[in-house]
């Protein structure tokens, strides 16, 4: 299976919160690469990795980073590949400036912003399998059982006093 | 050439902005339709839309709105789709409301949010051509020479005195 | 006794919020239907919810959500029935998201929000009371009753340092 | 025809925005009363208007006032009549103060808020019409003719290019 | 020692706040009466309250309250006498809220507000204190003699690493 | 007639803002004087005027000044004298920084915060006027005096159609 | 005369906001260079340019930006010169998103911040001459004089009223 | 080794934050004075040295202080040295308040300021290197080294799985 998806973090302690994004990957059967890759602290391998991911076959790069958090537009800033990027909560401002941080790019240079956190990284992951699935209808299909499957859990417990 | 990305936006008002993702669209060569959809006064419109986009032969979709904005999401949970959200300046609270309302979607239905206002229209026309050319090669190189170009503009002119 | 109130949420975790509006319509004697309805992951439940509510005898939709806070809305763009909405607490930004995403409705489809958590859900159950009790003194005599009844709790313990 | 909402805000500056409540429902023909009462400078008149407005046959009242906004919280504090409250746009903070100081009620008193500024206004008048016709069929029936007619001005102008 | 001091607070839940503002008043000699006084529960009373106060001896009030707090600015629009704001943390928004529904009062009534919590309680008894002083020598000498111990306590101890 | 209150701000630009104060003090009766003091760049300055205000007869001082207000509160680490803050209105942040600047005040030394400018200014004087009036009946009365006049004109026009 | 600061902005459009670091530099004859380096669309340009500053025997840099404003901090990952970053005022959010884009950097690759604005720029002119000063005692001398001429120019309009 | 650079704080309890300022000199081998200096309670002292710090041989002053932070603001106005903010985290608002107090200073006083907590006060103490190292070549090694390994850490560790 070739590996057409690459997680990259700021830092280590991005990965409780970037590992849903893996997850949904995982449940799409999508393959992926996983890397920490700091904006700041290895900017050579930020630029050396956004440059070569097409070549290594990557389609969609999920970039997650917190605080002020470079990492999804600089990655963006040196590869035409879809860039999604997912603001990691922050200590002090919970998320607000990585969030501003991601997603007030300036036009010309696109990412593709979730929401702060796990939820965010989850659909992160979804997005890219979304993206994928343009061109791939045996994805799609998984998606649209997963998309079902979601709903359907919803639907089983209706009442919400019940599932505690 | 087909349409394959549909833009809606929650209302007339909305259009200053969303040209913008149209221009970009267009110099890329992208073919897509434009529809005004709002979540609120046409709901029924807004469902029928995200459930038939598909089997029309659209491949990723642009939702812009303002305010407390739904219809990025309400879009985006009726299509398994890629959709972008372009949140549209705001009166009151200039477009913070709408950012929010856009970007911050539970685990599960993924909605990719570019910048407020005329930038983020713009990038959603680039991302979504981006999206395309995931497997399109020859948009891709359009993409590229279009940043290429983006590029040598800013290198033209590294004087900002002289610019204005 | 007739159920004059609809309660739903986004999620079985936005229920120890929502509870709160339950107790209060308990304590007033207004019957009411619980119901977990995701506008995001039901899209076509909550359509069919608000559509069908009035026919089923629904006075008053309560509807609690957090983050991208569609749910409220949403409803509101299917009923003409009075909707309120209730914004849950959210993780990263405590429910300020929630909040904008109810409020901030265009002209034409209203929401009547209320507080942030507990005490937002609290107040959505006694709203709805109040508004059945526009044409139901006995209703009416029954809120006036538990308004005194909390005045009265004040009244009898003005000094904060031996309630503690 | 009864007269069955009161308007009040606390400044007669206040009035540009509100006469959007009124303009909605003379829209919807209900019958209303209009006044300034400051919670501020006339706090008796205040609390002498929400004590007798039940008796004078009111039976929703929307209060509209901006800043440091108590007026429809303090209104509620002397009615059990449900009290709409429409943030008005403050001139340094464009209206957050105004929302947070109205839709931040305690447990035990509640207000329904609308949205900031005009929007919120027109809405204000619209679920005031939505309240009484939980028991008046005929305004019910206006209202959905009200929302039918603004679905399909949407619908009837699809293309927003055309539009401006 | 005449009563000079009324500290008054919307709910038994804001005592551990506010009890700053009352040992500032302590270890100053200023005498105080406590009351809890809801602006939304209690309206009544507190208009009862501020309308009698000066009658009875008081010179200066101060109010704690959260989320919408009404109490200081309402109590101000009752009284000629200086009203001095603390606006308590709230659950959701950290008192921001608070903050805003105490400071932003319009022009013509005015309330003296402190920061956020407890160091905004125990401010609000030494500005009552200081208020006070500009009629009382030996009072002003209390706080001066307060000033410089707190400035003494400071320089005594000028190396934190040895201090935690 | 002696000078009782000193206003004071940051630069001359505030003036617009700050001359609301005078106009107040000017309607009370209450003598002041005005001067441009600012903290970043005329320091020593600030603290020969909050060390000597007492000496000369001043018996509160209002400070306004906006961004990184540090006026207010240098002023007060000066004097026991009550200090009064006016948060003007920044360029980039609307006066947010301001306030936050003047009003979250360690414990300790205490700034009474009004509102972001005009209104604010305006009710630091009438403030400064109370303080001043807890003894001193006669200033009470025209305070009282003012405060009926102002309810009178808001009673006078109770229709806001007719007064724009 | 050696160049010692290098002033880079991210686009033309920030340059009437960074002539104030120009100006300021000039008036305390301090040779500088102007460039326009866009983080997002000349990424290559601006770790040329970072890497090679300290070689062509730039000592500090001045970076402004807007937005997702990540100019500052990619420069600073790629030198160990000191940056000073100006956060630009942007369309939508007034600069908030610029400031916190600049101001929340990691632990490990400092920028020093300056305001929103114009007065941020100008500060960042001034402080840059505060670093170069530290081994200059010509320049220290020129700033303290900058400094007592800009304290004078305060203390010679003492009166606010007559200099507008 | 001559003390180079001064460390103050508002308050003992800054502390935690300020040590990594401390610790980071320590790594870098730059020898520093530490002091508690409040602005509020001790304003004479911090007159007093931020006049005497130049005269002592001080380069650099890094202050940290959070709520209403005036300590690195008014430092700056006694003194030409380059001086470092540090906004340390405050109770009810993260450190927003301490950061807007500390960054938006007028036009003519710098302030170069550092991100909220930790992180903000490790990278005061490598920008006060930064800046002795313009005319340090040894010093400026050490700072190449550091980062070369901080560099080298990420590097080391590439995939976050197994790091936690």
């Amino acid at each position: 299976m070739t590996v057409a998806v690459g997680i990259i973090m700021g830092s280590k302690s991005d990965w409780p919160t970037m590992q849903h994004a893996a997850d949904m990957l995982d449940k799409l059967g999508v393959a992926y690469e996983i890397k920490v890759v700091s904006a700041h602290r290895t900017p050579d391998l930020l630029f050396d990795y956004a440059k070569t991911a097409q070549g290594r076959g990557i389609k969609v790069i999920i970039a997650g980073a917190g605080g002020a958090a470079h990492l999804p537009g600089m990655c963006a800033s040196q590869t035409s590949l879809p860039v999604l990027g997912v603001p990691v909560k922050s200590r002090a401002l919970s998320g607000l400036d990585s969030l501003l941080s991601i997603v007030q790019m300036p036009g010309g240079v696109a990412v593709g912003t979730l929401a702060i956190g796990d939820a965010g990284a989850k659909n992160a992951g979804l997005l890219a399998a979304q993206i994928l699935a343009t061109s791939d209808n045996a994805l799609l299909a998984k998606i649209d059982a997963f998309r079902a499957e979601q709903t359907d859990s919803v639907l089983a417990e209706p009442d919400p006093r019940t599932a505690l």
